[in-house]
């Protein structure tokens, strides 16, 4: 039987806000991650940029956000429209499938049938309408018991993204642009993501997802029916005096697993899965080389700077960030990039980019938690 | 008549501290210039090796430092053996000329047959042995009447320094290596300094004149008849109470410089100067890719490191310079030059180490004088 209520008064959008985003050291902290930091020079952070896109589709409170418990003061003080039932406090971090599931199941105890849109707190996406649209298209297709996901339009064959493999049009009122899923592909080697680009078929998995809450759950009952469990346990205790001692109780031994395995895979063969390609652009800013891309926007020559620094630069280019108010001077680099912290400062430049996690990873392994 | 007093005896050094050093911002400032860091990691400044260097040739109570007044109190600290009337004040910089025959006015006044050695406070010389034995050789040279010049043989064809072309042997007793001067000529252009360096006659001149003061101040007084007239004037009064009046009156108005024109080049034309080739290794660490060469010692992917902080590297080389105690890392950079001060930071490489010098420049027309 069809529900009577419109799938776009069933939304209630959820936004993971983890992850410490080692590639962003040092100005991503464990004590300040990447979703808390301005990193586009718009004003605002990546977590109130995310809040602001997603608010016109859900309204402020039919939004939730599951951080970790390090970061409930700053999430609270950067959205003062959080609704408090609506944050949601992780004793640890136990990868996507917990933060969205748990949402989930706390959602739908309180709303039998919702529909979560799921959208993390650190991804830039420039063109808010077409990301509207889309969500909205995919709500309109979850309403039609599908687990839904938004995907990218490659444009270049990253191997720093997994892909989704579209399949025919689904053809429904109110989501045109909706294709079937044939499959989810981890991230490939570059040759392989070379042919995914240019087969026109293949999509980047952002990690959106769009479904009604029951089917949700309903999928992490077959795949992995022990979280199951444990995330009903949690979520029926959630919004009572029983919750502190439930969470001691079944946190630690919560299952860690990515919700591409636990959910979106087996729903895909299962022929669950709903795409809507998304028309917008879109970037994870991964490292720092993927920063100062977005802010020079492919223009030559130009040093990007985010932060309050005094800087002489003529003729370098790249990115400066800094949380210092130091004169900076930089002299014939290119594509340099420079965090400049009160405590650390690293330099390095875009290709080597991605090396800053190994650096963190030898930081962590060497006992300088002080700086991590 | 020959002076009865052995040369060695009449021997007193003069170290001019002076110049900022605009090459090495941010380390080196107008309040803390080059001679007063330590720029070798020997743990002592450049003044304070300069010191050590010249002690044995001079002893403590024959050495002089003339440096400006910003520049007293840390001279006085860094040097605590130094004689208080061996400290000459300038009240304004003035040039080589004023610094050197100033001090050699004031030593004659106090001891007319004094031979003077000048030495610049800012210079790095690695064999002190083979050093002392060419001024050893100078001071017997300026003996017999002569204003004599140490020379360096030239490592490469740099076009950083001033030549000496050096003429027929001397053949004196105490003074094996002397040679006769033909003639001084300007910083040359790369081609030329290759010729000169090929044709085995040119040395680098690196400033060390050593000569009677009565004969340098003559040459003066044919050259500069003025500056040399002012400068007796000053030396007369200075040992007085009529000190601080005769500053105040003449110092204003005297004539900037170089020694090299007022002094060594016309002398050199009458046949006055001699020429000692020194046999050491020499650097005036001019500028940051100077300092990292110094330090690294000719070996590849090597980051020499000059003060207290926590560095993360792996594979990058050039030179990190910090002030701080930051953790600092650097991933995968060439030639890299980071200067890290409270204040200031500097990222540039070794090719472009020389344009510090226009980004000071440009500081200084832009009204940062606070920063400099």
């Amino acid at each position: 039987m069809a529900n009577p209520r419109k799938p776009k008064d069933r939304f209630h959008a959820v936004i993971p806000a983890g992850g410490v985003g080692s590639r962003l050291w040092p100005l991503s902290r464990a004590s300040a991650p990447k979703f808390l930091h301005d990193l586009t020079g718009s004003g605002q952070t990546l977590l109130q940029d995310t809040w602001d896109r997603i608010k016109p589709l859900a309204t402020a409170s039919r939004t939730m956000i599951v951080t970790g418990e390090a970061h409930e003061q700053a999430v609270m003080t950067q959205i003062p429209e959080l609704d408090p039932k609506n944050l949601v406090i992780e004793a640890s971090p136990k990868d996507s499938t917990v933060a969205i599931a748990l949402a989930a199941a706390i959602l739908a105890k309180r709303e039998p049938d919702v529909i979560i849109g799921a959208f993390a707190a650190d991804h830039v996406i420039t063109d808010s309408k077409a990301f509207q649209d889309a969500v909205n298209q995919a709500i309109e297709l979850a309403a039609h018991d599908r687990i839904v996901v938004i995907g990218i339009t490659p444009t270049e064959p990253s191997v720093g993204f997994g892909y989704i493999k579209s399949g025919d049009p689904i053809k429904m009122a109110g989501a045109p642009s909706a294709l079937e899923v044939e499959k989810f592909v981890e991230k490939p080697k570059f040759e392989r993501a070379k042919k995914y680009v240019e087969s026109g078929k293949y999509l980047w998995n952002a990690g959106m997802f769009i479904a009604p809450a029951a089917l949700l759950l309903r999928q992490l009952a077959k795949s992995e029916p022990e979280l199951h469990a444990a995330i009903l346990e949690l979520a029926a205790a959630w919004d009572t005096d029983k919750k502190d001692a439930t969470i001691a109780k079944l946190w630690p031994g919560l299952k860690k697993v990515a919700i591409d395995y636990s959910i979106a895979e087996p729903a895909a063969e299962a022929g669950l899965v709903g795409l809507i390609p998304g028309k917008f652009s879109w970037h994870d800013v991964g490292d720092f080389a993927a920063i100062a891309e977005l802010q020079s926007q492919g223009r030559k020559n130009n040093l990007a700077v985010l932060g309050a620094a005094r800087v002489l630069s003529d003729d370098s280019s790249g990115i400066l960030v800094s949380e210092t108010n130091r004169m900076i001077a930089i002299i014939g680099l290119e594509d340099v990039i420079i965090v400049d912290t009160p405590d650390a400062l690293l330099v390095t430049n875009k290709a080597n980019a991605q090396k800053v996690k190994a650096l963190v990873d030898s930081l962590k392994a060497t006992g300088h938690d002080e700086i991590l």
